[in-house]
């Protein structure tokens, strides 16, 4: 038995050209040659949702030399065996005790979660990568992007006894700062617009279920079921089901808003954005128009993003070849296209651009281990 | 045997409560009492299309009083027989003579129709109402949206044997400009950043069966059929698949900058625009970021909206209620909500909306009606 299968590993969330069995069960971790006897010890809290099992199949992709592995989870999922890089392994119930001995522990189980147990794991001297946005704008917990602000994390450090929590951003930030950063290193950002085209996987596992779900009732003519989503899905969208503030954004938007200000290290950056659910499975797309105070043409911003770490260039307007959700599924780079400077701005002073990015993997599980390397 | 049913008038497309027979043929439009002897000659041109059907659909809601009505297609389609209001038509192949006696022509069979016979047409003496871009951007052709810029056709009368010539915006320009417009009139929209969600429908009917069908296929586990869009549309989103210029913008998107330049007769309006297919059926929707010249707080900006006309807002922050294309399918008006200040904006100068409407209604075969009657 391999890691938990779920819907967002079935064909339908790949290249559809990729004929996949419908097996529940699909082996699609690497075997580990040995256990990293000198490696952390490390805890996946939230271990059967879908970025827990993202979790997995990174830390599989990667070779994490991880020591120890515990598998946490709710009472409901506890005594679950399965089978991980050739070992099997129990789901534990999450209890204050788990992290005794444990050095790193990635949170991907809910705002609640990370709030009561997030400050015990770190009181254990456990270092928390917390995927929730619980603690995200606390002033002393870095927010960090490894390939844009590691700097942020500095003064943690493995193997002291001492714990800390590292916060992971929302994953519309991360996938348009990946983008947005290298272009703002050059020539500063004065106002960023974004709107949104974000996938059902934010929403968690049983959202992309329900689409799936919809999308199969609608085709057959019957009413979709409308239990995570209070309205239809399939074949529409609708402005992100975020809470609504007082000021007219919703939380996702002022998410982006904040969390740019802060891993920028910049408070006056001028930030607007409108996130809208699409359906789409399990990446998230951009459109982001850029104000720079220092000129910058699209041909240079076009070879800074080529270089950009973590990033891949598909911007090919003769054949009309530009990011798509799909193209990026289930990988680990956030491609940006359809770079072109601004036709409303002053001569170089503004770019569009477009993005897309895995939501589960580059949005929330690979960033997380990501900021987990930076540790070793 | 009513109008030629469509995939679109399906349920797929409408609220998915309401549950249709699959029947391939719905008798959707109302008995006429009787034909209006004083009113105008009519001609449909394209009437297999979707926007051709859509003509048909609205000339009949609105009881639009034609003395007689010419059904024209191509040679493929002549002598196919329909009900239309009680009457039968015959499909007559689309020749130069076809014009003969007609005062308003309504075409939509693609641009090369349009420049073949639509000069033809006015040689005739008729008036034609075209729903291509073939002369929408001609100095001498106005461009308009009744409910914007009526003014711009005011010397074009009926009656004179003088025939004449009237552009129907595109679409993504119809819906966006029905709600920047009111604001625009009363503080002067300086720069517009649009990012569009597109509907299938904006290909024609063909792409609406495309991505039903590969959606179908999609979900069975096999490769999509891409005969109309080079990929897969089904759970997917991409670029506009309109050329790209060396700009960098697609045609879609110039097109979203010229026209509302020239609707607004304002050469110096700063827009620019994203423009993204994404799998939703007949509905288009736009995220909308304003710049103003004068103060325009959101408060006010609600009620502008609240009172144009062929505008209806959704704007219900407590149960996070907005415009979707599902909601707006087959509707005649536009929606709006979202509406707020641009927090990235100086005070009460900037604002952010999302704006959705029906492709093929407001955004092609209501807009020309509304225009012919304009013309009464």
């Amino acid at each position: 038995m391999a890691i938990l299968s779920l819907p967002h590993q079935n064909n339908l969330f790949r290249t559809a050209r990729i004929n996949r069995p419908k097996s529940r069960f699909m082996p699609t971790t690497k075997v580990r040659m040995s256990l990293q006897e000198n490696g952390p010890s490390i805890a996946v809290v939230g271990v059967t949702g879908a970025v827990g099992q993202e979790f997995l199949s990174v830390l599989s992709d990667r070779d994490f030399p991880y020591r120890s592995i515990k598998m946490l989870a709710s009472k409901r999922s506890a005594g679950r065996r399965f089978t991980f890089q050739d070992n099997e392994y129990v789901i534990e119930e999450l209890t204050p005790d788990s992290f005794d001995g444990v050095d790193i522990a990635l949170f991907s189980a809910g705002g609640s979660i990370s709030k009561e147990f997030g400050p015990i794991a770190v009181d254990r001297g456990t270092i928390v990568v917390d995927n929730s946005s619980a603690f995200r704008m606390d002033e002393n917990v870095p927010l960090v992007i490894p390939e844009v602000n590691p700097e942020a994390m500095e003064n943690i450090k493995l193997g002291t006894g001492k714990g800390s929590l590292i916060a992971n951003p929302n994953c519309s930030t991360i996938i348009c700062l990946m983008a947005a950063t290298p272009l703002h290193r050059q020539a500063k950002v004065i106002r960023m617009v974004v709107s949104t085209y974000q996938a059902a996987s934010g929403a968690g596992a049983a959202a992309m279920e329900e689409l799936e779900l919809q999308t199969r009732e609608v085709l057959e003519g019957r009413p979709p079921t409308c239990e995570i989503f209070k309205q239809q899905y399939a074949f529409n969208l609708f402005s992100h089901n975020a809470p609504v503030l007082s000021n007219g954004y919703n939380e996702e938007e002022m998410k982006l808003v904040k969390e740019t200000r802060k891993i920028w290290n910049d408070k006056d950056v001028k930030v607007t954005a409108t996130c809208i659910r699409v359906p789409v499975m399990r990446a998230h797309a951009e459109s982001v128009n850029l104000q720079f105070e220092k000129p910058l043409d699209e041909v240079t911003a076009r070879n800074i993003l080529k270089n950009a770490p973590g990033v891949v260039v598909i911007d090919d307007r003769a054949s009309n070849h530009f990011p798509t959700p799909l193209e990026v599924s289930s990988k680990d780079d956030v491609a940006v296209g359809r770079i072109r400077s601004d036709l409303s701005q002053d001569r170089n002073k503004g770019l569009d651009i477009f993005v897309c990015g895995d939501q589960i993997r580059k949005g929330a599980a690979l960033n997380a281990i990501q900021i987990a390397e930076l540790l070793l």
